[in-house]
């Protein structure tokens, strides 16, 4: 552990942009790993230093970790930072960053991977008291053991392949009859999608919205920051998050606060983490889905209601500081809603638009924020994700927030191949959404009636 | 009173552009007065409607109250909203503005008179239980009561000649000698100089901070938004402000914070308002100079800490809501510094430098705010005050709050004429700015010892 004064940052983007100006402001040397597609990138010309690591394609660059560690070696860092996707929750690569003598920011390479593997992941939060999917232990027999183990997770429920994932291999059964029958046939879809035709049941839960908890933690203890609503998402992929998570009661967001930290302590979590639930507002129950042990790119929306700098915090605590605040310091105030920008074409299908941004305005004035990595005259590459910028609105409470979005999107000018912004703009005049009332399959349902 | 639908904006810049961001937001039709020099304003690019009210001199439109009102009566507006500046402090027009039954979003045109009188405000003020620096009880006719005065003012005092103003005809004495030749030849070069012999007492305040307090009422009753510390300015014009005063202990805060709210509640405020004071560091003592019946330029730092939105606070006081806030509500948090971006020569005696912005690039991520009218292609007229844009930071505390205005400084790209943006890279790095010990002539002082 020790000092951090030459922080590498191996991630791209906006999440780049975002930590290079963490470490800034903190007067750490921010050093900008960057691939060949990346030269001109807004993190490279922002960052202190930067580097190249190798090819356009990220197996060749940002997923390339024994370029990435030669790179880190080279510019003599001292930190590396992962931002989110590419290897941010791998352990291996975490395991050779520390092996190689250098800080980490994130939690250590077993924490890593306990969280990352699912099942293990379920048997921890278990075992810290968290709440999870009730489901069949492990994978049933046959369509009595199946209807045996429904009487106690309840109708409807899941069946599920256990080589499946992403949504395939799923079906639901509503009563005894459907899951006798569901069952045999799942067995055989799975055996020969898959050649392996386990299965196990999970319960149903109809209209779940998505709520995950901010934690922070420095190995010793960890703290809260409260909960986000990311319910709006297009294919499980957010687009739209909120904090907090305005359908929770008071009570509610209390428990489910509480169970992400238990979960944090029992791992002796350091670092920034989030732990995602899926929330059913019928009944008001949560179930632990899953943690990530990394920085969430909804994270803006947290700071901006709880006053802080996460990216800051996470390099702190993991430098070796203990907990930068004590959980009564942390007092949320309005409502944060962040949406994101891709460079997708929402009429046509949301296909990917890369290309260059030839004029960029963006919004100003109070209670907005951009964290973006385009500019006037940047070429969107396609070799990455289409994430090119959040916008983040604060707001007194939701309805303030909403109104300052509405004028946010109408302020920003920007010529691009094409963006989801208009489709924002288009989701503001939903019902629905005014309302909250939404859940995270809401937006493919909504527009499959549009059609 | 009652509602209010259409909002007319008879200012201009960047407090015109933050009024139309307010109203907007709050689903009121925005309408910018522009004169014939701002027809590309963003104001007038931002705003719902517009129309031309004169000619580029201020006299002919911005101070015209005739075309004002004419032009409000065009666009059928049903309120005014005057910003700073211009008519904004003119009981005269407030009261022409009540008079055609628009409402005023400021308070009444008495208000405005009483506290406009600075000797009335200050009779205002001591009536309030405000205290007021310590003075001679009007003019002192000869040395002898001079010297008898300053018994009870304390040394030093200075002599200021009751004709003078901006900081002609004063002088200053330490001891009763000082003050009897003082005297004598103070009343010699006033009469000399303005036709007036008289002059008067006033308790020299020896580095002296500028801390003033946020008010707003409802009519009724009052609350402060805490306060804010001015003290870096340049020939009495502000150009930093930061909020909290870092300076105050707490029961100073609470005590200055406290007699704003008496003066305000004690003349049935209404609208936004600043009290205005002189700090003494050494004796903890705060005295009252004057109020500011408007919105003032500083207002976002107060903002940013309070979490509110003051300008949409006006609107809803002066259209006949209650406060929206109790004073419990209002739980500053963190820090924040606004420093004034003048189209300025800092290398020219901050001689003013209109002209046209022909490339813009403004600072994003966390904790920054830029207000401002100022876009790529903007031509900066010369008709008016030098000011562009605000560059607003908050951080968790005040020396997060000077690390992140020195990362944002460093992102914005502006090529212009010439800003006042590299003095303040200059400024950081002063010791007495980073220790916050300094005072209202400290600028002045400390660029006399770069010369």
């Amino acid at each position: 552990m020790g000092g951090i004064s030459r922080l590498f940052v191996v991630s791209r983007g906006e999440i780049a942009v975002r930590t290079i100006r963490a470490a800034q402001e903190m007067g750490i040397t921010a050093i900008a790993a960057y691939s060949d597609a990346d030269e001109d990138s807004l993190a490279v010309r922002l960052a202190d230093e930067s580097v190249n690591v190798g090819g356009a394609h990220a197996k060749k660059s940002y997923l390339n970790a024994d370029a990435l560690l030669a790179a880190a070696a080279q510019v003599d860092a001292d930190a590396v930072h992962p931002g989110y996707g590419f290897l941010s929750e791998n352990a291996a690569f975490a395991r050779r960053v520390a092996d190689a003598g250098l800080v980490w920011i994130g939690p250590d390479a077993d924490t890593i991977e306990k969280m990352g593997d699912k099942a293990r992941a379920i048997e921890t939060a278990k075992a810290a008291g968290v709440p999870v999917v009730p489901g069949s232990d492990g994978l049933v027999a046959d369509a009595d053991a199946g209807v045996a183990a429904a009487e106690t997770i309840g109708y409807p429920v899941l069946i599920k392949a256990s080589a499946g994932g992403g949504g395939r291999g799923i079906r639901i059964a509503r009563d005894p009859e459907e899951l006798r029958s569901g069952i045999v046939a799942a067995q055989q879809e799975a055996e020969a999608a898959f050649g392996d035709g386990g299965v196990y049941l999970e319960r149903f839960i109809a209209r779940a919205r998505h709520i995950e908890v901010q934690v922070l933690g420095d190995g010793v203890d960890a703290i809260h920051l409260f909960e986000r609503d990311c319910s709006l998402q297009r294919r499980r992929q957010k687009i739209w998050e909120e904090a907090p998570a305005a359908v929770l009661d008071p009570a509610v967001r209390e428990a489910i606060c509480a169970s992400a930290v238990d979960l944090a302590r029992s791992v002796g979590y350091r670092g920034a983490g989030t732990v995602e639930y899926l929330y059913d507002a019928d009944t008001h129950e949560f179930f632990f889905i899953e943690m990530n042990t990394r920085i969430q790119v909804e994270h803006p929306i947290t700071e901006e209601i709880c006053g802080v700098d996460l990216i800051a915090a996470m390099i702190r605590v993991c430098r070796g500081e203990s907990l930068p605040w004590r959980q009564e310091d942390i007092r949320p105030r309005g409502h944060a809603i962040e949406v994101r920008i891709n460079a997708e074409d929402p009429a046509r299908g949301f296909l990917p638009a890369p290309g260059e941004i030839t004029t960029l305005t963006w919004p100003l004035g109070p209670g907005v924020r951009v964290d973006s990595m385009a500019y006037a005259g940047y070429g969107i590459p396609p070799f990455y994700d289409s994430l090119i910028g959040k916008l983040i609105v604060w707001g007194e409470d939701r309805e303030r927030a909403l109104a300052r979005l509405r004028r946010a999107l109408h302020e920003i000018e920007i010529d691009a191949p094409a963006t989801t912004l208009p489709f924002f703009g288009t989701l503001l005049e939903q019902d629905a959404i005014v309302a909250n009332d939404v859940h995270t399959t809401w937006i493919e349902e909504w527009m499959e009636g549009q059609d």
